[in-house]
């Protein structure tokens, strides 16, 4: 899948030295680069070397995008709340950067069922579909029992208290009743990302 | 609350015979009694020296209803699945006990969200409601989102693997996004039933 | 219920902007607001573009009351400390602010249960009590135990070593013996508080 | 996706009569029956009512297969060891059912990788692949990191010790390193042979 | 402390000729012998050799009391509930065993604070308190508030659900507000018993 | 006990107002204060106010001794490494402002256990011994297997990895093989403190 | 290190049949082999068909030794107690099988640290050391600041309570403060005698 | 093993007048320094009193190396990614203070087998091999199943949501299938470099 796209790094932890050396080598070789989660601090020094690089402060991804991207079938990326909208920005633009199109559906958590309920029509229109959610985690359930395509659900750390840190809704999604789920790690939007896209490619060669 | 409408058991763990004497004492003071967590066996060895107790299969409760019980207002069961109709049982069967009448409404999962959807006129008419389920536990969250009046959420010990015997409906419940929620112990169906004939009563005196 | 009330926003974790966004908005239309968990940073910059806005920094409510509210019934909220008294802050104030009479008895933990005792008569009064505790977290099954209403408990975050956050008193509370006592998420005050307003809201409608 | 397929009944805990009506009552609208995690003694009280039904030992599954199947495309399912095999045969049983065509590898644990490695060209034939494994749970990972294509990982209780009853395998997976794999519940075969035929399907449907 | 009162065998899991043999050893050299955690088959195996022995179905001891034993001093022993008994009664047969006079005081649990309240008298002669509850396991920090004596909390596997064989009862204590609490392991009501004892005999030896 | 000795704070997350409060009102009445858990930003603003205070930045007690405490009897406390001394110093600290003699015995652990073997005489001597350890927390067990006292055992926080914060050294102690073993919460001196004093009191009124 | 030393077969949840035919196969080429984790039925039906095997109840081994096997070095195995002889014999048995002399020390725990201190001599002999015990499990880091050879600690499952099946002693040994210890699963008596027996084997060449 | 060859310091938490106490003593006695886990504070502070310690930023070792050292044999350390580079050099650096050649191969997880398979006669050379991996931690068990040498395996805290601070990988580990692993604490590159060097200096005396 990644052969013509880009290459990924995994920012967090690295040191800056080291992330300046490999941002540099794949622009020398007009690779398009994706990194996640990357601190502001890394992005501001590895702009000083590399002033072509991009950083997003809501999906924490910092990126080089040297080759146009184009874009084809559909995702649809799904929050329960809008604190969790920067994991779904991280699982969304990681679809974007690997080809696909991306619909987003933010703040449509079960305890308003009905918002959800009205967006059924244009969740239907994806080959996949990302649930990101934090606390209760129910919307990949809730998602899964109203689709017919697959349904990747992303665990936030979004809550407090017994929310333990995105194990509670990590539970949720992997105890739900409903057909066509799979769960990602805790706040791993990037994940959920390149496994829809995947999926998306898979289905879009029908087309 | 208790008095007037009888005395609680909690039979699991206890010895024949103490069990035997319990009941022989409340019914000689024309007490109804409610044994929760009954086995059949206690049943039965009780039987033999008091006839008149009845056993439910379902609920697991051993009761002895001397006095005639007057029921009045309304409360809500609900269940995820057909699994956890036992601990519903329990909770409805209790709040008939102490007076309160109940609509059950079973298997009405997050999965299939449409048939919770065209139960919800009859639920509004509830003073109170009880979401039993077990797995992903989502039911809580999503009732406590469409009705106004307190839910009280009882996990079930229903699922496997990571459902943890009953832990991942707990948590799901612990942490809705919705308001007016509050929760019981895992397979807690009497602590439920109490709770919300103490509040259907409240509601009572107003009609 | 809130119809009429006004509207509920959980800061925790909001942007600034959004947060002042939201909050001129149900300003302009002459909504109260009551926001939970909000730092002291956000109430700097919201009152900067919005002076009205209030903030109680016991409880970390960030609030706008531009509508009289007008208070009825009775619900007691007792803790257990006096470190859990944000928590027990936030309750009372929830149930402030959606209409109900507040009754607070702060500091009567089981380690002193002659003061609790003391208190009994006046807790007596009202339709629903609320206990808020942490450590070992027994005040909710004390209570219960004590009074006819029902009891909402809250565990707290308050401790150390094997508290493990508040998980030991969440787990006393959800094992109590004592019956109509239910349980909300650790620190979670607002849930407490609201649904011991719906519960004094049908008390109420009876008088 | 289902229309035209069959119906699933997750026969763990439904009582005999139950059960037999459910059967019945598709077996009367000529609908081909899923049921899984049935026990061989439920087998043979369904059977004596309806002796078209068929069990699997292995895998625990209770069919009817009233209408033929046509099967299409190709999943992968592989396994760590051989005391994985009966979740395995649920996957497979499932897309199978579901209209999949299925490629069985099994027995091609990380502890002796170049078994493994030999069956490469194989499993890359498929448009999706499962991978079953408990105690360590490192298949997941190792597939994901060699194909291209989407890898479901479901976890096994197999293990003793601190596997915890699948805990370990679980979080294994949670945190692969590789890209392209999301996990379903413990022993849960059904989900991944659910979710791996939605996206065989989407694949096929381009060949 | 052991010498002059005899010998301390942990039964749980020993074959019946291992036990046999150690029985036997002891009775041979006059030694009294304070088995704990015996099975019933294990006492009659065992009884066949020796029909010395004796066994306590409740707290499950298999003694063997050759030379009387001359108890001293005062331990209380309390309970929370019925369901509690058998691990109070390892801990005072154990207690008594060591030579100290024990003052039982059963099903005191604070869902009922005032049956505790009427028994604080002859709690207060004790030179040491055992305190034995599961579930919520609030009264050590009930006991510890009222009494001066240092308690000893005993958390019992009674319960279900989130009462995780006796882990909320342990947290619990473990976190007790009161002053002079120490626990022991869940269930065990020997090492309780033990400790007690002496603390008891320093206090004996002063009156 | 505590009549006549002094009053006990509990200083964490108390406000500054409070504490200055707390601490004037008992010195005016007299009374020795012992305030545990404070910060040393705790102790510069109650000075400002009180400058009687004293405080001990290893044990972070904040005190006042008013009136001359007379120690007597002897408590052991012995810790495992350097590392545990604050909690050691905590227990030693209370253990003396209630008027116990203390010996402290500290880097005893048990990976040489030879340097705790050439201090047995002098622990003999001790009516109560605490035995403060992190990590592993083997010292409780193998000091109780050496010394026929009650020995009060306080997991620290010392650690990582898998210590988890003191629970490994809690679960260690709580399964002691030794008789004659109980345990306070993770980091509790005070609380090892205070029982050892009840212990070494009983036991003084015999000498 | 295998090569010429025979197979080995995890015997736990294998269908008879299956075994039977794994065991005739070795028994064929003339292979010595070790099956752990046996039931004692799975012996007996392979017995029927291979009257050759041997099955040792202790320790659950199920073997064929068809060639000799030469042992040399040498391999120390202590336990904690004698529940956990089971697991010390499969490490024994297993480091025989595969060509190492075994020490057995048994029954030396550290709640009576004078039994292990008379048996050090010996220990010191011994290559490397296998440390097994439950509950606590503290025999490892005092038996690995005594030696200054390389120490494996196998945690059991023995106990009761707060030991979580093996988790307390695996806890404890993983946070040892001594140097040279290293830990294998709970109840993994086969992976510490496989291990020791290669640790072995580069000693011996040296001799 | 020690003898000739130096001391260890855990500096983690110990006071700086206490390290510099420490670290002088050793130096006027000529004796070789191995500080773990000391932070760049504790450094700046001891190197103005012994201008002679080194810092290793990296891995936190702060060493006094006064008598050269002599290195013998091989151990193999190898890490899943560069994040654990940390804890490799712990493990690395400890290995050769106590004499031991150290081959470093890094980065080269189980995602990408290829590049480890490509390392194999490199490793095979090793006495013993560490495996240094965090997230889901698979490289202990492969590495394990290709070389026929003792691999103590390191699980990292590197890692976010459901690894659990290095439990993931811990339990990966110790639920390894393959042959001849045991595990040290989390990140405990010291314990894993110890053991190693045992079993190189019993490997290396047979050369
Ligand atoms: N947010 C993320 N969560 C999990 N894995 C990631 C994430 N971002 C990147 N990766 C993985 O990490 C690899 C890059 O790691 P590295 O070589 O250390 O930069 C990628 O190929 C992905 O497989
Ligand atoms: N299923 C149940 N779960 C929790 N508590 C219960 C249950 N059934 C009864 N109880 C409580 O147990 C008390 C009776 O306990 P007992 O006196 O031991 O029979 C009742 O008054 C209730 O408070
Ligand atoms: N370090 C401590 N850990 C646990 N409990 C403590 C500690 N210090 C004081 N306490 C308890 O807290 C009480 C004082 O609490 P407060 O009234 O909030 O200051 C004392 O009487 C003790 O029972
Ligand atoms: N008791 C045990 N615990 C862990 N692993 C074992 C055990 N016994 C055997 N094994 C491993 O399991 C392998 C054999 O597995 P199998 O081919 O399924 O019989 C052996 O080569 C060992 O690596
Ligand atoms: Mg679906
Ligand atoms: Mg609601
Ligand atoms: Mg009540
Ligand atoms: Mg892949
Ligand atoms: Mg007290
Ligand atoms: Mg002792
Ligand atoms: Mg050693
Ligand atoms: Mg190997």
């Amino acid at each position: 899948l990644r052969s013509g796209f880009g290459e990924v790094v995994f920012c967090q932890g690295k040191a800056i030295e080291h992330l300046i050396h490999i941002y540099q080598r794949f622009y020398e070789h007009d690779t398009n680069v994706l990194g996640t989660r990357a601190t502001k601090e890394q992005y501001e020094e590895v702009k000083k070397a590399l002033p072509v690089v991009e950083y997003d402060a809501l999906s924490h991804i910092l990126s080089i995008q040297k080759k146009e991207i184009n874009k084809t079938g559909c995702i649809a990326v799904c929050t329960g709340g809008t604190a969790d909208i920067p994991v779904a920005e991280e699982a969304a633009q990681t679809a974007e950067f690997f080809g696909s199109k991306v619909l987003r559906i933010y703040d449509v958590g079960v305890a308003g069922i009905h918002r959800l309920l009205s967006k059924l029509d244009e969740i239907h229109s994806a080959n996949c579909v990302i649930a990101v959610a934090g606390m209760e985690g129910a919307l990949g359930s809730v998602l899964a029992g109203l689709v017919d395509k697959p349904v990747i659900a992303v665990p936030t750390s979004v809550g407090y208290g017994a929310s333990f840190g995105g194990v509670s809704a990590l539970l949720t999604m992997l105890n739900s009743c409903a057909e066509g789920l799979a769960v990602v790690n805790i706040d791993n939007g990037f994940g959920a990302g390149y496994m829809a896209t995947q999926i998306n490619r898979l289905a879009v060669r029908a087309e």
